[in-house]
């Protein structure tokens, strides 16, 4: 099959090399927007040919969007405009309400499968693209009732293949979990890297200490503001109303530690453990 | 060497398999309050025999204390008043203050050395011992004017040998640093794990969707109350400290996206990003 991939980042590039090394993609043609993106995307073999948006589109059997979520509702309207007969439409993106909400109407929506693949790193571009990414993980399909079933079937076996099980969700009840499970925890990664940063004027010391378990927590503080502030803005009152919660539970703690409630600290440490039952 | 160990659990079991994976302890003795963790830790080769803190300790070249760091104080006085000639005891212990003050006017203090290695993980007990923990991690060790040289030099021997880079620092200055790269670390990530629970009653999309960089912020919130209760408690005025910030800074980002200001975002996540000049 032949691929449009718009978007040759983390997530599309890793998407490309899956592609490719699962024999799915027989040429994949690209879009990227910035030039330096768009050589190294060649060099490392993310495509064959750069194209723009609108040559490209009639060209693919698969059209991917995995460009920032702030344009991908625009882009998936344009692509399905260009994309006549069998052509299937996917994007890859972390919100789904505004994108299922603006394609709802469009006269060609059954050729529009809205996905999102659960994995990502801290890091950007084409040269954070990562062989074999996808595979155990899950992929959100959302909305798949307005999905041809022939569409659908093409993205289902393509998962299926890279050995990603699918998950079915409406929008809404996405952007909700992605919030609590993903959105919040680049959020208080952020924050606490600005904690540190503010407190810690020595910086040596940050780097000498850092055994002690910050490395995990301030991971995702690396991700890019270009993939996260759009996430955000558009996640914003499942966003809110999780960060709300973070805060509390945070106060909570504060307020224990302040009254040296170590019965209170135990048990709400306790409590928390219990998410290794679900995340192993 | 002839090795006492107090404490076989994470710390102390990964402790015992560096001194015999390096040739550093001929013997090994273990001390533990728990019947469990005794047979554990014979079973697992972590020590050569169980023995009692008062039996033990007259035996040793080297007395190591690894237990909780509430007991520590107290078990390094005991230790020194048993520790006679030229035998050297030292902690493992995330927290400075407190028993550097405790030891500091006993007799032999000269034969103490407070060292701190910045390894660890999430897992507690026998069972959670690896393999070349320590390698490529610092050790810091404080107030080390205090110890005797030759007492010192074992110590910085053994860390070189593991291939742990020493750094030195007042005890105060050591619990400052430990609460903002390693205590506020764990405090987030228990709290960020209840807010989850608490927000997310549907387990199941816990699990479906925590590739999206979930594993890594919430990884802490395993680790045990036994260890993490006292750490806080006694780390209580730095760990306020910092909590405080963090609070702040979780704050302001809730209101940049409550005002939908996606350049204030911006400028919050690469004002972050700068962590990665010290974390890599």
């Amino acid at each position: 099959m032949k691929v449009l991939i718009a978007g040759l980042g983390l997530i599309g590039g890793s998407f490309a090399l899956a592609l490719r090394d699962h024999g799915i993609a027989e040429e994949i043609l690209g879009v990227e927007s910035s030039e330096e993106h768009a050589a190294e995307a060649l060099q490392l073999g993310l495509a064959d040919r750069i194209v723009s948006f609108e040559e490209g589109v009639p060209e693919a059997d698969l059209v991917v969007l995995a460009t920032p979520v702030d344009t991908i509702p625009l882009m998936a309207v344009k692509a399905l405009n260009r994309a006549g007969g069998r052509q299937v439409v996917m994007d890859m993106g972390s919100i789904k309400g505004e994108l299922c909400e603006v394609i709802s109407m469009h006269a060609r929506r059954g050729r529009f499968v809205a996905a999102h693949p659960m994995w990502g790193t801290e890091y950007s571009g084409p040269k954070a693209a990562q062989r074999g990414a996808f595979t155990g993980r899950s992929v959100v399909l959302c909305d798949t009732v307005r999905s041809d079933k022939d569409a659908l079937a093409t993205v289902e076996g393509i998962f299926r293949t890279l050995g990603s099980p699918a998950v079915y969700m409406d929008p809404e009840e996405h952007d909700l979990h992605a919030a609590y499970v993903s959105h919040i925890s680049h959020v208080t990664s952020f924050a606490l890297a600005l904690t540190v940063l503010e407190k810690e004027r020595e910086e040596r010391h940050i780097f000498d200490l850092a055994g002690g378990g910050f490395e995990s927590t301030v991971r995702l503080a690396k991700s890019s503001a270009a993939t996260w502030v759009p996430i955000l803005l558009r996640n914003k009152y499942n966003v809110l109303d999780v960060l709300r919660e973070h805060i509390h539970q945070l106060q909570i703690m504060r307020r224990m530690l302040e009254r040296d409630d170590a019965e209170g600290l135990k048990n709400a440490m306790e409590r928390a453990n219990t998410i290794q039952r679900i995340i192993h």
